[in-house]
């Protein structure tokens, strides 16, 4: 039986967020602040006003539940974040739960009673944005929340994280202990529906895309080239120490071996979004002595990630030699790629096809809460909706006809006879932006 | 008669500077202000008490003659500046002005009268780190400085050039009118004495240089390039606006166009001082959407730079296509190269061959007052002085054996016979660094 979500109440709820969580420019529901905890009201609400159970962890991640035939089988998730980054959009996050939501109210007025529990969660604090933490919510779910973590302030108060969940009604002891809030053997798959923050969509004219991979990323947020500051006119090629030259020499090489990479069929997005000669001492009429910059480097495959991140190496020392410079990368940090479900994948495409969806397979460049959820074995997928103009600022613009197509096809893929059972797994801590 | 210079006197004068316009950290002799004012004031009562004339002009330049024996005759004429940059060195401009003096005061304790007047000039303000405004103390000897710069405001205070030149003691409404203040006429010669700013005669193991042409210029100190931000990790490459990735294609590029001139025996110095994606909006984990950038370009040829700024308008253009961006130059500054006088750097290069001195011929990269005398049509030459650590910092370090040598060579120069007449002549306006 196929039940067209609730469009009409996705409207509203979308509608009310907007109205009270606006900053006069954008949207800002900040992390465990004022601006989420409007937004997981909202959601509460509404579901118990619609019937549904709720209930919320030692994270106060939020849990709304459609009990199921047979409470014991592991149940359908799926969700998202409701919080946003500062003078952010109204869609990245909220899209995901309220798409859930629309389901279970459209399933309800329907009369139909799933086979297991389905449950929409809220996750929370998503945007690392403001807290120096990736996922805190959905780590915390399987105890892999580090203790330190919760001791990290939030950028623009003088608050840790700790105190924030504190202040928001959670248990930030429970949660440094490390215990798992949520068994990944109660869940048969975890389905996020989220913004495209690209112009992937946009650009193939299709409504959604089935995400088969999110991205891990290598980064040196704070390299630095040290070269020697000298006169522009009386220092001659082959007396200079030139960090700018050094920094084009080095993009230029690394933006080769991207495309050669990408020639031979390799998922790879090379940025250097930062990058800055010094404001005291570098002048027009001087050879640069130092430019501070950034490298992110993403891929859907560790094996990728590897690879360039040799060459990388490789080509830092070729520089240095070539351009009489010396290279500092500083701290690395990294993510490890989370690979979709493929069988889920492969059901869900043939959902889409079965539903007249023209939907597409494409990597998520982008980090999500969905990555903690398939490295703890649980079969995983996303859909994206088509965006445009990115996400993060107050600009984003998702169409609410594409919002259906993604939930309808999010009806689906909720409405199915999973088995999966897998146990508590080790995770390696991911970073993502 | 060779005479040896009074290097003592100068290690005297040295020594005085350096006492009275340390900062704590280098030299600071402001132009127009108190540290340039003790500098002139100690080179005057210095020269009073030899029994030079002095006197000074409307624009505060101070002029030190040994009357000659026919008074008519056009006189020889030698000196530099005595201001420095904020936290500079003693040498750069004192050096110039102290040689002429201690070749003055050795001809005077020898009873040496020269048959022309020779004149040792201290000239105001030749750092334009002060005011925005090249060189307005010797463009002002020549009627050449524009009222409009006597309006400019000092970097660090409420003061105009004009204001600080009557303060100083001068007469900016003069200045104004564009009347000569000297005429060409009557200088036979000029050469500049000046620390070299570069490494070259550290590296080529030679005491001085005999400088050849004084570079000119062309900059775009406010380029911009105009991409669009986008996410790092969810925008593929195609779909891209990366302004740094368009700055390094840029850079790169160019950068083999000044290989390829250089084999082609051009004198070119290709400098990129300043780059910088924007504080707020650049982020590691952003495609960039804006770089601002500076270019300096500089050659003793007009028509290199002519050459070589078609070569940087062909690829703003090619890079713009490749990569999706806009480049916006912003204002162009330029200057005119001014080439030293052949006949005096021949006779200069037999001179030092004479007296046992290893000198080379070497072009300036930097803007030197000379360049002022030699685009007036007076035959104007400069000597370097080997200077270890650059300029304008307080590790400036040049060597007293070697100021000694270019001493000498400088009263061999100035103990000449050269008979050239010139009118004023219109000259172009010049910037310099």
């Amino acid at each position: 039986m196929t039940v067209e979500p609730d469009i009409s109440l996705a409207r509203k709820l979308f509608d009310r967020l907007a109205e009270a969580t606006s900053d006069g420019v954008g949207i800002t529901r900040d992390s465990y602040g004022a601006g989420e905890a409007f937004a997981h009201d909202l959601i509460a609400s509404t579901a118990r006003d619609l019937g549904l159970e709720t209930r919320t962890d030692a994270a106060m991640n939020l849990y709304v539940t459609l009990a199921g035939e047979d409470r014991s089988l592991p149940a359908v998730m799926t969700g998202s974040h409701l919080d946003s980054v500062p003078r952010g959009g109204n869609f990245d996050g909220a899209a995901g739960v309220i798409a859930g939501i629309s389901v279970l109210s459209a399933w309800l007025q329907a009369g139909k009673k799933p086979l297991r529990d389905t449950v929409v969660i809220a996750i929370r604090a998503e945007e690392s944005a403001w807290f120096p933490v990736s996922y805190p919510g959905s780590k915390a779910i399987f105890g892999k929340l580090p203790a330190e973590a919760l001791e990290l302030k939030r950028f623009d108060r003088d608050v840790t994280l700790g105190e924030a969940i504190e202040a928001a009604g959670g248990d930030p002891r429970a949660l440094a202990s490390g215990t798992c809030l949520l068994d990944p053997r109660t869940v048969s798959r975890f389905i996020e529906v989220h913004i495209e923050q690209g112009p992937v969509l946009v650009g193939s004219n299709q409504p959604v895309g089935i995400v088969n991979g999110i991205r891990g990323s290598f980064r040196y947020r704070h390299a630095r080239i040290n070269g020697v500051y000298s006169h522009s006119g009386a220092t001659p090629r082959a007396h200079r120490h030139d960090a700018v030259a050094a920094a084009a020499a080095f993009i230029e090489r690394l933006n080769a071996h991207w495309s050669a990479f990408e020639k031979n069929g390799a998922d790879l997005a090379l940025t250097f979004g930062q990058l800055s000669t010094d404001g005291e001492q570098a002048d027009f009429s001087k050879v640069p002595g130092r430019v501070d910059f950034s490298i992110d480097v993403r891929s859907a495959s560790a094996q990728t990630l590897e690879a360039f991140e040799s060459v990388v190496l490789r080509e830092v020392a070729n520089v240095e030699q070539q351009t009489s410079t010396r290279f500092d990368l500083g701290p690395r940090t990294a993510s490890t790629p989370a690979p979709m479900d493929a069988e889920l994948i492969s059901e869900m495409m043939d959902k889409a096809e079965a539903l007249g969806i023209d939907a597409r397979v494409m990597p998520s460049g982008a980090g999500h809460d969905t990555a903690t959820f398939a490295l703890q074995g649980i079969p995983s997928a996303m859909i994206f909706v088509r965006n445009h103009n990115g996400s993060h600022n107050p600009e984003e613009a998702m169409e609410m006809a594409d919002f259906a197509v993604a939930t309808r096809l999010l009806g689906a893929a909720m409405d199915a006879e999973p088995p999966m059972l897998r146990d508590c797994q080790p995770m390696e801590n991911t970073s993502h932006a």
